[in-house]
């Protein structure tokens, strides 16, 4: 990475890790944040710091610029808005979004510039360790510019297809987290209603066709009624939007996901977004499902 | 095993290798099912056949006898009925159901005669390979007595509880397979729909959140459009019903179990119970979720 001057916009709890990975393999990182502490405890690790976006920009040239941004309106606006990127943007410059954004969105902006989109799974435990998994979609060229960034940030990494195809592929990988973890959350109450311990029975179900991640490191939280995020449910009902956005565009139809979507923004409006995901188990506990309020 | 005298009512796919394992271990089994040829089967490889469930409980006097049967009816015919097994049982005979068999009906026989509700997962596979994993509800004293029988056909053995403590395990078991496969099916589907290669999705997910032994395995079988059975979307639909009897029994209110319970009766009214259980993928392939008839 040496030499390289890599644009970091973004400095959340999955970023600020990731821009200081690509500092310590040699990179000159400048970084954008639209709060200022998180830049200036970058600065103070030795990362260089844009007062804007446009001089972020300026200063990055045909290089590249990372953006990690939580929700798909936020990436068009400081990309593509008043006083965004785009406004001192090289033509040769590529965009590396590892955020989980909109899919047609995501094919909208790899239309105007050189983009592949990166989302990542793994969470801040990943990004902290280097070894997200990312799911990259874009031209060819684009894939090959950016992967040597994205293997220093990453363990392992699959180029799925075209622009968008990143997004979609996490957006599978979100689907199967949203509905497995309602699985899970049904089978262990169902267990605890009928008398049985849900710890001895998430034991019982490891390593038969039920076995997941989901069962394994949800379902413990869901045991010990340990919902402190980890992946905050509000972030999961983002996703889950993206997806209901996604299957309609591409003309699934599922009763499943209709079902899901409403659960999700039913826990989240009821209050729980804060909780991590896996909190999903207190609808089956309080009765939030049926309009109870549930007290934590 | 040697020496002693265990009896083995129903030999499908499931009975037949566990009786021969049983035979194999050393002990004296005494068959019976319903139609001769898989018992006639048995007398070839050694083992002994009754004639009748009344001269099988009288051969096995205070022994074991083991029930692998599919449905919850036909074991309280077979086991209560006329002609039945409790005509000539022996109080301290033991009986242990390997089937799933639904738990108030366990809990109503486990008041009559010493029971343990032992069903097993892993399928046919895990019943030739004697690697099964077994969920064991019943008294102590029932199943410490149990347990040798257990363990020449098992190998992950839990006593998670009282009588039907396992046949709860085991529905919760079915209740993570069954809408973990619809997740699986409706993420591939979706990503197929946009573009994207399923079987490079289903690669790219794997180690992340996503993965589960259902994303590894059934996950296969729908990128290859291989639902030759396998475990049959009708018994899958045997255990749905059972989980939903359950559900209510205990005061579990779901829509997503609702909705799941809805989709496999359909797709199992439509005429694809014959299909391995992966094949509900069907549903987000061929409209079979919107009343259009699919085609396979």
């Amino acid at each position: 990475m040496t030499g390289n001057k890599i644009g970091f916009v973004g400095l959340g709890n999955m970023g600020a890790p990731m821009a200081r990975h690509l500092h310590a393999a040699g990179a000159e990182v400048i970084v954008w944040n639209r709060s200022p502490e998180p830049a200036e405890a970058a600065v103070r690790d030795g990362l260089s710091r844009a007062k804007s976006l446009q001089e972020l920009a300026e200063r990055v040239g045909d290089g590249v610029i990372c953006v990690n941004l939580t929700l798909t309106d936020v990436v068009e606006k400081l990309v593509f808005g008043e006083g965004g990127l785009h406004e001192k943007l090289d033509p040769d410059a590529l965009i590396i979004d590892f955020g989980t954004t909109g899919v047609p969105a995501t094919k909208r902006f790899a239309e105007k510039v050189n983009w592949v989109d990166s989302p990542v799974s793994g969470g801040e435990v990943g990004a902290k360790a280097a070894n997200l998994t990312i799911m990259v979609g874009g031209a060819v060229e684009n894939f090959e510019r950016a992967l040597p960034i994205l293997e220093v940030v990453g363990e392992k990494i699959t180029h799925v297809g075209e622009s968008g195809a990143g997004q979609v592929t996490k957006l599978a990988n979100q689907l199967i987290v949203a509905q497995t973890i309602d699985a899970v959350a049904q089978a262990l109450r169902m267990a605890e209603l009928a008398g049985v311990d849900s710890g001895t029975v998430r034991e019982a179900l490891r390593g038969g066709f039920a076995e997941s991640r989901i069962l394994d490191l949800h379902g413990d939280r869901m045991v010990r009624r340990d919902f402190e995020p980890g992946g905050k449910a509000t972030w999961q009902l983002k996703d889950v939007r993206l997806m209901c956005e996604l299957a309609e565009s591409v003309g699934l139809k599922s009763s499943t996901l209709e079902n899901s979507s409403a659960l999700w923004e039913k826990f989240v409006a009821d209050g729980y977004g804060d909780l991590d995901h896996s909190g999903l188990f207190l609808i089956y506990e309080e009765g939030v499902q049926n309009g109870v309020e549930g007290n934590i």
